[in-house]
């Protein structure tokens, strides 16, 4: 085989990163430690606490190692890829021989369950052997093919061992004889899209061009008329996978109503949505389609200038855990997946590689320290898929339309999609802190790191240190192995005011030059010179557009990457009587004892006082309101102290 | 047979009113003229605009006169019964020889379609002849049982003709065979409440104990253990009706759970509980059962002070059109369907019966003049079914969990529930006016009518002027036959300040009394007497329950018994940017040429500026804030002005 070389950002510049951080690498230990051993047994329907996986076990009955039925999803394989790409990254960061044999046993019996012609889905092969491709709309094929095309690419980085890369290349040459333009072939796509990116990923990696056509291909076909997905349907006679034959098929539920270049608005279901427009960012940038950049754009513009959360969650609603429409973001009906979130930042990792524009790495930053990373909890093994920005905890269990919402979070789920993305993300984090443009590194996140990587033609060493997401104190050492002249840009976040650089302890004047989100620093570096930053972290009100009928007169707190709440367990119930003073300020202190130590946010306001009303359920008599001290923690920690009320958009009122 | 004797007031003292209103007048003149004529239309399948009914083809079929299958929803047979017993008022209310023999012929039809062993139900006459009483939970026989019975006695009462009444006691006769406590028959009982009602009505008409018994055994057997419900549908296989196979059964849904006199909380299908409420009140005003009278009290309380919107509307979740717990009062996300509001309406009526406390003909006043007067458009061929509190017309279409809730009243349905409830409701409307205990008329709806009652031993006409809902004057001339002492109590409304009262021009000292909301006028009185009375109407704000989140920081507009609205017509969009000023009036004016004639609302607030917002989704600077004017119509009348944004809740803030 031919592997074109490694770790190389599409922008150009080759560059690796390893997370040397306080905040996130104790984020990342915990996955190692608690979430990839756990999934392990999980997977093995070893947890007693968690529903049985059946992941693995439909593995063994596809190799013919025991017998059974099929058990989980359709699209139950992807956990084991997932799982195999997470342990991939983590070894890349920290190697284990025993979880490496582990993996390598695993990879072995995917081998086994993979079919003489090269397919592999234990679905198919246990549970309906005759029925390939007939079912892409709902089964899920070429999304779990994808899924583990990341996986063995991830592997193969991770270990140099090319076992399941070549599984998997087996696999692709085979899916190439049934999907294509060429007469007799299938012109579908999968209802789930994801193996589109994963085959930009083998491309990138072995340079093959048919694995960069058929994600082409894919991509390309998606929406074209006869609809590939209306018509399959058709055929199966209405029927679906999940419910039985239905009177109406949407496709724009897989984004899949008009060619993508035509695609306006962010539609359907979110999670679909961000792993499409993830590949056709990567597409636009391998090919230089200026059509399909402009369409990335205008969906990326959409989506977070119209459809996003200010915890950077997406999806509207649960029913097809989807988008609906603009403006439309209700904080107690969210739906917010994690899974959608994740691929959000695989969104805005390509989109940085496109183009240095710091509002990418904005929404990056805002969804990987609020919706993500509040997904998780403390210990590991409890998850929100739902990410809602206003909880009352009875509504989450008496009012049906709220049954999704969860005041605390989850054990492991059946089908565990957001943890093992979670995994997975975290362990890769180093992949989305830097980008190189021309001979310019930008600095997208800021974290804790060693990178090393090629810019103008020297190599070049960078240590980050980070004091994020607490203070806003970050410095790099830059250490090119001689003199050299080349850019070091780094981030002017959009919540920052007064930004401060110092490079070698001295503020900079010509070297410096500010644009689309950065400041450009361009000099020749000597080894040791060393870049201060500062930006300071004061809390601040956000407010919604006027059009966001939800946040209308209401206000978020925010401070530095973290948005804040509001919880019961500060502040009592309900939240809903409170409102903040108009005008007033936020102290700040660090609170060591509270939720692992945390930075806590107290301001003043007003609250209704329950012992001024007088009447039913309904009064002439307004209720008297009374000051007191306010409360916010950030978002992510939300929901750690039992099931009470939580609230993002605050009502602000007079002092 | 034999009959009791007709108009009798389950709390005593005869008495028959008739509306002469020149408000409500209009109303009941559209549902003769125009949605009795148009329902008897769509029954027989003739509204090209309206999706077929079936109803009289089902009983053609079932009657032998024609070939062909059933059609419609199974409890389809409902709307011919409930098309007569509005019939039968409208008849009583003005003679019509056409429109009676219509009627005449639809009897006619519906006794073919009686089976000789007595029984009614055409579903099951066509379509599963064996399967009688086997579902009792969802198919509806004795729901359709009950609108017969409803509509026979007041078919009887308008014309005298038994035809229907002889019909209905053989399906009684039959159904007493079937349900009861003696060995061998079924101790179950509808699904869906309503032959509980009709039977203490057939009581009422005829004397007969029988029929109260079999009432009472429906209300007694409800909810004991073994539950009949979820025994059914176990023996079923555990399929319903309407999905096939299902998981769980919750008869909570159907008020099953727990015996009726046990029942602490309004729970399930809205309609359903407040069917049979109704039903309970008769019982313990026929019977004196204090422990009854007590669970009616609690569910009363219960639904009015924690889980009623101030429209008068209840069920807060369109998943099973239910109520959901206390407090939970979601505006957009809202059910509040027109029949439940009537079904409250019902309950209302009865609870007067058991006590003439005012505050039950408040929560009368309240769901007659906003959530059921609101439903009808004033064509009388477009209805809300679900009659939200807030509207945003996008979010109706393009939130699939607001799909249900309608900007604009829609067209006759397949399965037309709630525009036959309105008919049949209004046309009886007389029957909600007045209550007499002792001998004591109460009058609780301020409604121009003539009454004809007996109150101590005395032949008494009383004729009502009333301006409401504009104004507040209401006149009542008192003629009985000849001089005689009783009592005249006027309701007092929630919403009054300062009401006087004069008898004969004269200001009263001794022969009043206030208590339980009303003003009661003891004497002996003259023919010719004349009491006026003045209850100011200006407007007010209204405040919610500080535990009532939805509401919270918000204030309502009432004048009078009309809750106010804001619409997108007058105030522009978005709603949400608008605040009334804390502290401000409120201008009225009659504007006649606007929907009919009605009252305006005019006060001041502020209104974000669109303008000065900068930023795209999200911004750290506030917009700004005018000056604007607010107009606010009666919410009766939203919805009429194509479709927009409207609000009943609005937020308070500074001037």
């Amino acid at each position: 085989m031919s592997i074109k070389g490694a770790q190389t950002s599409a922008a150009g510049g080759k560059h690796t990163a390893a997370i040397r951080d306080e905040f996130w690498g104790s984020y990342i230990k915990l996955v190692q430690d608690v979430v990839i051993p756990y999934q392990y047994e999980a997977l093995h329907d070893r947890v007693p606490e968690a529903a049985p996986s059946y992941a693995i076990a439909n593995f063994e009955i596809a190799a013919g190692r025991k017998k059974g039925q099929f058990g989980g999803m359709v699209f139950q394989d992807s956990d084991v890829a997932k799982w195999l790409e997470a342990v991939a990254y983590s070894l890349k960061l920290k190697p284990d021989a025993g979880l490496e044999q582990r993996a390598d046993e695993v990879i072995d019996l995917v081998g086994e369950a993979q079919q003489p012609d090269g397919y592999l889905n234990t679905y198919f092969t246990i549970k309906e052997p005759g029925k390939r491709w007939t079912n892409l709309t709902d089964c899920h094929e070429l999304y779990c093919a994808g899924h583990f095309i990341e996986a063995a690419v991830a592997y193969y980085e991770a270990t140099g061992k090319d076992k399941l890369l070549n599984i998997m290349r087996r696999m692709v040459d085979y899916i190439d004889t049934v999907f294509g333009p060429e007469e007799g072939k299938l012109k579908g796509y999968d209802g789930h899209q994801e193996i589109e990116l994963a085959l930009f990923k083998l491309y990138k990696l072995t340079g093959e061009d048919r694995y960069l056509k058929l994600g082409a291909f894919f991509i390309n076909q998606r929406g074209q008329k006869p609809n590939f997905l209306v018509e399959e349907w058709k055929q199966r006679g209405q029927v679906t996978h999940w419910t039985g034959r239905t009177e109406h098929m949407d496709p724009a539920y897989n984004q899949a109503h008009v060619p993508v270049r035509e695609q306006e608005v962010a539609v359907g279901h979110s999670v679909r949505a961000v792993y499409m427009y993830t590949a056709m960012a990567d597409l636009a940038a391998l090919t230089g389609d200026t059509a399909l950049q402009e369409a990335c754009e205008r969906l990326w513009n959409n989506m977070t200038e119209k459809q996003m959360y200010i915890t950077g969650g997406i999806g509207s609603t649960h029913h097809g855990e989807a988008f609906t429409f603009d403006y439309d973001l209700p904080n107690d009906t969210v739906y917010a997946e994690t899974c959608a979130s994740i691929g959000l930042i695989f969104f805005a990792r390509r989109m940085l590689e496109l183009a240095p524009e710091g509002r990418y790495a904005d929404v990056m930053e805002r969804a990987l320290f609020n919706n993500v990373l509040g997904s998780m909890a403390q210990d590991g093994k409890h998850y929100f898929y739902v990410n809602p920005l206003e909880v009352w905890p009875q509504a989450c269990t008496h009012d049906p339309g709220k049954h999704h919402v969860k005041a605390e979070r989850q054990g492991w789920f059946g089908c565990a999609c957001c943890p093992p993305n979670v995994a997975r993300l975290l362990t890769s984090l180093d992949e989305y802190i830097y980008t190189i443009h021309g001979d310019t590194l930008y600095t997208n996140l800021y974290i804790g790191s060693e990178l090393q990587a090629t810019l103008s033609g020297t190599d070049v060493a960078i240590e980050q240190h980070s004091s994020f997401p607490w203070a806003g104190k970050v410095t790099l050492r830059v250490n090119p192995e001689r003199a050299a002249e080349f850019g070091v840009a780094l981030r002017v976040p959009s919540w920052s005011d007064g930004i401060q650089l110092l490079v070698n302890g001295q503020p900079l004047r010509d070297e410096v030059s500010a644009g689309q989100g950065y400041l450009v620093i361009r000099r020749t570096w000597q080894p040791g010179d060393v870049v201060e930053v500062v930006i300071p972290m004061q809390a601040q009100r956000i407010y919604a557009h006027p059009n966001l009928r939800e946040d209308a007169q209401k206000t978020a707190i925010q401070r530095g990457p973290l948005v804040y709440c509001l919880e019961e367990a500060d502040n009592g119930a309900p939240l809903s009587s409170i409102s903040l003073a108009e005008n007033g300020g936020f102290t700040d202190r660090f609170d060591e004892g509270l939720l692992g130590g945390t930075v806590v946010l107290e301001g003043s306001g007003l609250c209704t006082d329950p012992h001024s009303w007088e009447g039913g359920l309904y009064s002439r008599k307004k209720p008297q309101a009374q000051p007191v001290k306010i409360t916010a923690i950030p978002y992510y920690l939300w929901g750690n102290r039992g099931a009470g009320e939580m609230a993002v958009w605050v009502k602000e009122g007079r002092a």
